[in-house]
Parts: C-alpha cells; sequence; structure tokens
C-alpha cells in the first residue's frame, strides 16, 4: 500500500472536534495508522499549529471524556499534524497546500465543510495541480436535497474525481453491529435460510431522536425528516437489512445488491400516499421531565406555521421475490419519547399452536444501533417446572459477543470508516446510484403528500408521534415494538 | 380428579431405593403429590412398614447427598406408607393387597420388577380381584428382547390393561431438556420452518456409557448394546428429532407421528449392512487413569469368547419427505471416553462463502441429555476488532433457559413421569406399535449382521469404540461431534 496522506478540510468545525480527530486519534493509539501517515488540517483561520493543536486538544477532551489523549500520546499523534490556513475561495492560498502534497504518496480528502463548498473546493484543487496525484475524497451527507440537486453534486465530483475514488460517508454503517448483521445474515445458513416472506411477517426499522432541531431551524424547516433521516440512514438500513446476498464482500457487489432494492421500492404515489404515509411535528411537551418549547417556538424559528414534518412513518413495499407480501414500517421524528435505532425482524406466528393459549409468541429478532448496540432475538422455551407441565416462556438471546474481541470498547463508526477509507475500501460507504435512486423514491412521496395535503399532524414532545402512527401498522393488526 | 394410591412392586430393590422413592419425595418435598394419595411399597420381605422405613432412608440418601429427607419430612412423608410383605408367586398373598385397595380411588401400580414377573402378577392381581377398580399400570423396560416377545410382554398387558392404562417408561423422555426440544422445535416457528433436509445436513445421536458391565454379564452377554440401548433410548429420541409436527401434545397425537418414523426407517439388510453398521466389543483399557478388564474379563463372564457387541454405530435413513438425504448417525457403546447423551443437529454449510477462509462454520444445534442438561446453538458473528476487518469466530448460544424456573435444580425425569403418571397423561410414555415397529427394524438388522458376520470388533476401553466407526462417518466427509 502506497502512503497516504489525509487532507481534512473544515479542520476547525464542530465534526471535526467531535468525532474525525477523536478516531484518527483512537486508530493511532491503536497503532492502526501506519507510520508514516501525515495529516493536514485545513481551515480558514489564520493561526499556527501551536495555536490549533491545544485548542483543538481542549475540545477533543470534552467530548472522549476517560478516553482523552494523555501528553505523551498528544505528541505522538500531532507529530503527524500539519496547519494550513486556507480561505476555500481563494484559489491563490491553495498553492501552501500544493507545496505540502507529495504526488508520490496518496492524498485523501476529507470534505467537513458544507456541501456548497464542495463545488469550489475541488475546481480550486484541480486548477492549482493539487490533484496530480492519485486521490480519493470523502464527503459528508447531506448529498443534495432532492434528486436533482444530488446528480448536481455527484456530477461535480465526477468531474474530479472517479466513483472508485469518492468515499460517501452514512456513519450508520460504519457501526459495529451493521457489520455483524453482514455476518449474521451471510455467516449462518441457519439465518439466512428463512430471510424472506416465507418466514418473515414483516420488518421495522425506528430512528427515535430525543433532539429537537439544535439551533438549525431555517436549514431544517426547508428540509424536513424525510429528506434529513429517510432518504439516507433508514434507506441504507433497509437496503442491508433486505438486499440479496452480495457475490462477495467487494463494495461493487454489494452497491449492486443495495441499489437493486431502492429500485424494487414500491412508489408511493397520489392513491396511495394517505394510506401508507403518517406525517408530523411536535409541539410543546416533556422530555424526560423537562419541559421543551414546539417546533414553531424553537430558537431560530421564523415562522408562525410550518408544514414541515419532523416525525414520518411509511409503510414501505420491496416489489421483488424474496420481499413480496412483507411490509417494511419505517418511522423516524424528532423530539420522540427515546432516543434509539434499530431494526426489527418479526417473524411469522406458529403455523398451528400445540401449547395452548399465552404460547404463541412469534420469534424476533432485534437489531439495536443505539443507545446499546446489539443484536437480540427472542426465542420461545420450556419453562423449567414440574407445577405447570408444559408452560413456555420467551427468552431474548445475546447475539452480539463482545467476548474475543481485541477491543475493550465498541469502537465509534468514524474509526472504522476512516481506516476503511485509509485502505481503500468502500464497501461500507454510499454509491452514487443508490443516492439518486432513494431520492427518486423520496421526491415521488414528498410530491404526492403535496399533492395530496397530507398534513404535519401535531405530537407532543416526548411522544412517539401522531396517534395516527400507530393506526398505521395497527389497522394491520401489528404494532411498533417500542 | 380421583384420588390415587401407588403401589409399588419390588419397593425394596435397587430402582425403587435410587429413582422411585426419592422422586416421590421429591414430589412431595414440592407439595405436587396431593393430600391423600396413598403409597403401598410391594415387597417379599417380611417386615414391618417400621423395619422397612429407616433402611429405606438409609438408601435413599446415600444417593441423594444433601437433597436427603429431614426427619420432618420423613415423616411427612411416610404417613402416606404402607408396607406390605408379598410373594409375587403367591396368589394367596395378595389378599393383603386386596384388603389395602379401595376401588373407589385408581390404582396406580409400579411393576420395578423383572420382566418375567409382569405376567404372573398381573395375573394374581387379576384373580385375586385386585384389578376391579379404575387402574393404571407402570413397566420398565424391557418390553421384550426381540419382536416376538415384546409382543408377547404387551398382550400379557394388554389382557388386563388397555394401552390407556400402560404407562411404559423410557427415562429419556422425562428428561427436561427433552421436553425442551419439543418446545424449540413447535413453538418457534424460527426453529421449526428449517427443519428438515433443505436446512440440515445430518443428525448424530451418541450415548456414550462409562461403565462396563456391572455385574450382569450373562444377561447383558444374551442381549447386546443394540437391544439394551437402541431400541428403546436412541429410537425414542430419534424420533422426537424427527418426527412431524403432532396435531397436538396429547398422547395419542405424539404416538401417531413417533410410530411413523420408526416405519419410515430404511430397513437395514443384508446387502447394506456392512456399510452402515459398525459393532465392537471392548477389550481392556484406562478410563480417566484407572485400568479397566476387558469385556470378557468382566466380573461373571463366562466365556473365554464371545460375538456381543458392545459398542453400535449405525448410519440410518428415514425414507419420508423430511428427511430424505439426510442420515441419521446413531452410536452408543460401553466403556467409551466419556459419559454423554447428545443429539446434534448439523445444518448445512453456506452455499456461498463471502468472508474468505476459516468463515464456513456451520450452524450446530446441540441437544445434551447428560452430563450437563442443555440446549446450544452455535452461531457466527463478527469479531469485534478495527484490526481484523471482517473476522468472524462462532459462538455458543445457550437456548435452556433456567432462569425463571420455579425450580432450583433440574428435575429427575422420574419425578416429570411420576407426575405425569399420577395425572394420567401419556405423552411421554412409549406406545405398544413404537415399541414393536422398533423391534421390527432391530431384529432384522440383527439378522443381516449375523448373516453377514459383521464381527463386533475389539475397541480399547476408553476410547470411541473401533476405528471403523470413525470410517462409518468420515467416508461421507463428516465427523463425529465429541
Amino acid at each position: 500500500m502506497a502512503a497516504l496522506d489525509l487532507i481534512i478540510f473544515g479542520a476547525s468545525g464542530d465534526l471535526s472536534a467531535r468525532k474525525l480527530f477523536p478516531a484518527l486519534f483512537q486508530l493511532e493509539r491503536l497503532n492502526l495508522l501506519g507510520d508514516d501517515l501525515r495529516i493536514a488540517a485545513v481551515a480558514r483561520t489564520q493561526q499556527s499549529i501551536d495555536e490549533f493543536s491545544p485548542t483543538l486538544r481542549d475540545k477533543m477532551s470534552s467530548y472522549m471524556g476517560k478516553d482523552s489523549p494523555s501528553d505523551d500520546e498528544w505528541t505522538s499523534f500531532t507529530s503527524r499534524f500539519s496547519y494550513l490556513s486556507v480561505n476555500f475561495s481563494e484559489p491563490d492560498q491553495y498553492s501552501k497546500l500544493r507545496e505540502w502534497l507529495d504526488d508520490d504518496r496518496i492524498s485523501l480528502f476529507y470534505f467537513a465543510t458544507p456541501p456548497s463548498l464542495f463545488a469550489p473546493i475541488c475546481e480550486h484543487l484541480s486548477n492549482t495541480n493539487c490533484l496530480a496525484g492519485d486521490c480519493r475524497i470523502v464527503v459528508e451527507k447531506p448529498i443534495g436535497e432532492d434528486l436533482q440537486s444530488s446528480i448536481n453534486v455527484n456530477e461535480t465530483l465526477a468531474e474530479y474525481f472517479d466513483e472508485t475514488s469518492i468515499y460517501r460517508i452514512d456513519h450508520y454503517l460504519g457501526k459495529e453491529t451493521v457489520q455483524n448483521l453482514l455476518a449474521l445474515r451471510f455467516a449462518n445458513s441457519f439465518i439466512n435460510s428463512q430471510w424472506d416472506n416465507t418466514c418473515i411477517d414483516h420488518i421495522q426499522i425506528t430512528v427515535g431522536e430525543m433532539i429537537g432541531i439544535e439551533g438549525r431551524w431555517s436549514y431544517y424547516d426547508k428540509v424536513g425528516q424525510l429528506r434529513d433521516m429517510v432518504q439516507n440512514h433508514l434507506m441504507q438500513l433497509m437496503c442491508l437489512v433486505a438486499m440479496e446476498p452480495p457475490n462477495s464482500l467487494r463494495a461493487d457487489s454489494i452497491r449492486d445488491e443495495k441499489v437493486k432494492i431502492v429500485r424494487a421500492l414500491r412508489r408511493i404515489d397520489e392513491q396511495s400516499v394517505s394510506e401508507k404515509v403518517v406525517r408530523g411535528q411536535y409541539v410543546n411537551g416533556w422530555i424526560r421531565g423537562t419541559a421543551v418549547p414546539g417546533y414553531l417556538d424553537e430558537a431560530g424559528s421564523e415562522m408562525d406555521e410550518s408544514d414541515t414534518e419532523t416525525f414520518i412513518a411509511i409503510k414501505a413495499h420491496i416489489d421483488n421475490w424474496r420481499w413480496s407480501g412483507v411490509p417494511f414500517y419505517l418511522r423516524t421524528g424528532k423530539r420522540l419519547h427515546e432516543k434509539v435505532t434499530e431494526i426489527v425482524i418479526q417473524y411469522k406466528n406458529l403455523p398451528h399452536n400445540i401449547f395452548g393459549e399465552g404460547a404463541n409468541i412469534p420469534n424476533k429478532l432485534v437489531i439495536r444501533l443505539q443507545p446499546n448496540e446489539g443484536i437480540e432475538l427472542s426465542m420461545v422455551a420450556k419453562k423449567q417446572s414440574l407445577k405447570e407441565r408444559m408452560s413456555l416462556q420467551s427468552h431474548l438471546l445475546d447475539l452480539d459477543f463482545r467476548e474475543g474481541s481485541d477491543l475493550e470498547r465498541i469502537p465509534d463508526a468514524y474509526e472504522r470508516l476512516f481506516l476503511d477509507a485509509i485502505q481503500g475500501d468502500q464497501s461500507l460507504f454510499v454509491g452514487r446510484e443508490e443516492i439518486e435512486e432513494s431520492w427518486r423514491w423520496c421526491d415521488q412521496l414528498i410530491e404526492a403528500c403535496k399533492h395530496q395535503n397530507v398534513p404535519a399532524l401535531p405530537y407532543h414532545a416526548g411522544s412517539w408521534g401522531p396517534a395516527k402512527a400507530e393506526v398505521l401498522i395497527e389497522k394491520d393488526f401489528r404494532s411498533w415494538h417500542a
């Protein structure tokens, strides 16, 4: 593997201090960065590395707590660092970067910047000859806010980088449990052989957030929860759960299967949208004993009314052989009762129950990404008893095996993703086609909502969304897991 | 439920002190015997209850250890007791029993006697009018030593008792884990949906004993391991593993399904016997560091040579829709390396392995009856690691859920079986048809062995039987679990 340099644009931003540098530091601590990897922190502020470094350390430490770097570790970590002050919109200033780069090494550009800067940065990098060597680029969501704008972003990136050099992050994919889901599905014939509509009744994906809009009201009000969470995170999780077994673990194999799922997603049109979509917007309420304001009263709110959804529940169908007749219930919202991300595989009822009432407890597989990453299977066994002859009870089996781990903690998603980008493995990054197909589906859903005036129903902060979201699933004689 | 009396023939024998009375005592301790159940201990010795009782308590305590009865418990337990001295072959002496019996109550006769006494005891009971009331009978194996003699025993019993009143014990069926196997199979759609030849590669049933012939040489030498263990215990376990889902948990439903399995067992004839059967006889060797004699040198041995097998391994097939192409490998022997009774369900290999070498570890379900009762599933999960990207490892999941139990210990099989016989539930007892069909199959196998001179190959005590038993399975590219 060629030597590699990491160039972080937006190095003094919040994401950098909260996620990127801590992840890099953990890799350093585990001796996984390699000896000669260099890091260029690029940001606008005019300052020296000696000014940048202690500030970064302070910010990182406030997030990392007991995992914070010791003095020795910090010295060793920052010996890789350069700080380059670049005003991203000033082409002249890229010459500093050009000087720093070495075309015999791989340059891995990490754009921790607003998407509006992707195009100018790429252009200036190109014009100043910064892309002469072997280059890769890592970008964060959002990739557009609808199909057309995502095509624009992707076209821009494609002008300068080959698709095999573009690493689009969806940090959900870096979670340990998501990777374990792949092992569970494709390394256990026992699981794999019944991962279909003959055995599975339905699937739920819930991404509940307790936070509200957090000071980004004017941005969020143009976007809403569907674009903010469904188009990317929920769609990615659904793809990994639903995809056919890939030919290999290579990125192209996995992407081929994921995009097939998005393409097979039944379009939600004007005829079906009222039956299949519930939108909501939180009003004031209580979260863990604290009164919180409604969406329209949040700091930064500029309007007296808004139809933006802060909650959405969708009954989706995948029109392929495996999933015919198996609904996927998706829901996500701000200011919900719990912070939880989980996928629930609900197996079918027993065809015939010989154990009497109370014994027909269908098996359920719960894949939890947060708060506590893990995979659990509920199974039924005989209660050890003489008195009750064949009394059954349900048990939770932990399928998330920490034993044998060489890590004491669950690695953060960014650690996995950084390491993969450094090693050139794209399999946990999102391909262009998936994103655009996903936008195509979301755009149509949004259009249908508009045409049919599907309202954003009020729900109290701290609840599980509008009551109609319960009806969405209960009318099918099912219920939400949480 | 009518009041019930328990009449134990052979009450001063070894089985009574080791299993029957301890089981009854445990039920008493759990308050499960009911207030007015009476117990008549019937044996030949002329003695009073005051002589019988302390002797029994001493013997029981030597088996029960810390679970032994306290003084108070013993007083309360024996308040149910009568002792009747009866010479079983003297019809006159049954009048004592007739006096004791009450035809308004159910009489549950337990024959803890050699089978040769079944007929005379039944006859005398009948002639002395002891069977005038509502009667049940419990008998222990062996029920015959071939098809014809088992028919004779069953015919004798049938003269006096209806099949619905005959409780044939195979104590393996009373094990907690065997009942849990039923829950596992029929209360989990997740398990049930892949219990067939599409998902399962093969099944193993091993009953390994460390003991030798234990002073019953002249009996055993006429019988051998096939009749002693396969015809009853292994056959029953195979039936429970292989049977179709019964319509209900009623005894007749379960028996219907079990007998279908025995009938579907492919006959092992002269053409196939050399390929499918390995017989063995132990010679001297070491068991856990102690030198032990060979079969022909055991105490009680009367001959210089014998062709009786003390080990047998069989590759069996069940010719039905579910199990077509799934071999059942059975093996059992005396003086083997370990005392173990287990059923191993070996799932198929992954059809396609995307995780690289070492990752194709087929799932396996192990149902262990002894030494430690339990059910375990081996599954594959991702090793939590950053260094090794998709390194997998196999884990054992414990499917035997002790939590929520109202018992601190695993109940002995006899406790379950006594309680069921008292409550009139035959589902864990063996039906006549199963026994006779099983003998039909075993008789043909024995005949085939004789005609083809399948020899009892020598194996060292403390080994896993003759090397040819390994070949039996290895030639199919499989191997024994233990």
